[in-house]
């Protein structure tokens, strides 16, 4: 390709998006199917259940310290078929570029995504590609689409949440969105701080192993974060999820961000980290499994589950007082993925 | 809902999401998978290959006649299963809302979606919704992603065309992008087009139950119109595809229009057309297998195949000359699809 930047014609269904996907996407993403160049991609069915999930990404700014717009949309979709005990298997990824874009942008993100979907073990197998004149959107939107493999006997969902579960917390919360407001510039903070973005199938995977019944519910807390994961688990098992503010793993940096702005951690994204509630009786051994493994190292019990009040989250903070954590009512950062 | 349009709260992973995401959308999708709100829909494997695509829609204006944005993503994913031989089963959207859209607008879509869904049976099984800044992107992109089920035997692709192969065109070229740049307001034509926007699968269905054997390969002539697809075969069977202007179906206001404006109507899009290549013992059985059908009504036999000049695609116009049909080079419709 001759051009620096994408232009209109590279969405035309003409000889420049020929070119693009040729040059860059089918370069960089390397998979057999992809390269049929067929309207669709045809692939073997999964053995179990299938699992099927979709992201969009827009993110801003779309480069962060420890990721981009494309690891994020490749690690959010594995993530979400994650989280329900699946096996990923296949992706598609389709682009909306905003004329202008540095199509050198473009082949970090792509490369990107394909060294997270390599991590993750995921084929990125179709995709589709769009251009919007100038101003019609910002930058790059990418949206995911996942298919995986429910293996026989998994069955993970809030449903099942039960009085006396335990509730963990895989690492260390809030570091994707106090990195992304870190990175929009309007802070001077003294160390960088660095998303936690990243697939976590290989830690599900991991900790599924090591306790195949008792892990009742996975989640990943992205948007909203642990606080919106935890009251959505509530709602749906109608029981009261307490957590104990003195045992949420936090680091300095962050709870220093959240000070300084009057932002609440529990609200803050996650892109890396794995809520999970488990029988009280596998719980040491479920805490175990995670910190032995590289994307849990930081892992602990944070709080349990009761019967009443139904439907509700607590925190039982520092101070030794009480306090309800509702779903959030507005916006505290848009755009965080 | 209090709000009238959509606000970035909508988009935040708290209380304005969870109430756009019931009262909206899971209201007006209706499918049990969705309304179980965990990160992933879980479902029956298909028995056969599956089959994925994905399409990101961007079409301006969001409404036009005929369709809108929400029939149009929801019939591309569709037609790119359907023209794989695959069944349409699962469907995923994620909406992109830019900050301000009203909402009766974007009930107005997902009641379309769930529209052309029923009628293509494919179930809307998981989604995902982000909101943007005004300004940030133009009022609403959707992706979706199609999961089918390709049965056992069905080997559709443009590696199988042979010489002698007929080509066949499923009705009138070119209604969907004239109908677009209708709808945008620039032109004064007598007659309202309508985009042919519609769901492929059950004509496609009908044409594999009457020809079990040699139809070789389908694709929808979507962006780049009747003229990329045919570049497409001829670039991957290296044979070449010859096309007579006379027998082309073609709607008088559509050929109006594009001599007014200098259009080329082999490179309007399409949403609604099937272009076949059968083998030519099938053709006459093809032709009366689509026309039988509603959606085929004004199908032709349109071309054949020859072994030379490899790679190409011609015409054989009116007058009797013959002239080359390229893969568009530029842009003619920035937005049609």
């Amino acid at each position: 390709m001759k051009e620096h930047s994408v232009t209109l014609a590279h969405g035309s269904g003409g000889q420049a998006m020929a070119g693009l996907i040729r040059e860059l996407f089918l370069e960089i993403f390397d998979d057999p199917e992809l390269a049929r160049l067929e309207d669709q991609a045809r692939l073997e069915s999964p053995a179990g259940k299938l699992a099927m999930t979709t992201d969009a990404s827009v993110i801003d700014p779309i480069f962060f310290p420890g990721g981009d717009i494309g690891k994020l949309a490749v690690c959010g979709t594995v993530n979400d078929l994650a989280v329900g005990g699946a096996r990923p298997l296949y992706l598609s990824c389709a682009f909306i570029l905003e004329e202008g874009l540095p199509l050198a942008d473009l082949r970090r993100i792509a490369s990107s995504m394909k060294a997270a979907a390599a991590r993750a073990g995921i084929r990125i197998v179709t995709g589709d590609t769009k251009v919007v004149p100038r101003g019609a959107a910002d930058k790059v939107f990418i949206t995911t689409c996942g298919v995986g493999e429910i293996p026989p006997g998994v069955n993970l969902g809030a449903a099942n949440i039960r009085p006396g579960d335990r509730i963990l917390i895989s690492g260390f919360i809030g570091d994707h969105g106090a990195a992304v407001l870190d990175a929009r510039g309007e802070l001077a903070l003294e160390h960088t701080l660095e998303s936690d973005c990243r697939p976590l199938n290989h830690l599900v995977a991991h900790l599924l192993s090591a306790c195949p019944n008792g892990v009742h519910a996975l989640r990943d807390p992205t948007r909203g974060g642990v606080a919106a994961v935890l009251n959505e688990f509530a709602q749906t098992c109608g029981h009261c999820l307490r957590l104990r503010e003195t045992e949420l793993p936090m680091r300095e940096a962050v709870r220093g961000m959240c000070e300084i702005l009057g932002l609440d951690p529990l609200y803050l994204a996650n892109e890396g980290k794995l809520v999970a509630v488990v029988a009280p009786k596998i719980a040491e051994t479920a805490l175990a499994a995670l910190r032995d493994h590289p994307d849990g190292r930081d892992a602990a019990i944070v709080g349990e589950v009761t019967e009443t009040p139904s439907g509700m989250v607590i925190l039982h903070t520092i101070f030794g007082g009480e306090r309800i954590v509702d779903l959030p009512m507005g916006e505290q950062l848009p755009r965080i993925c």
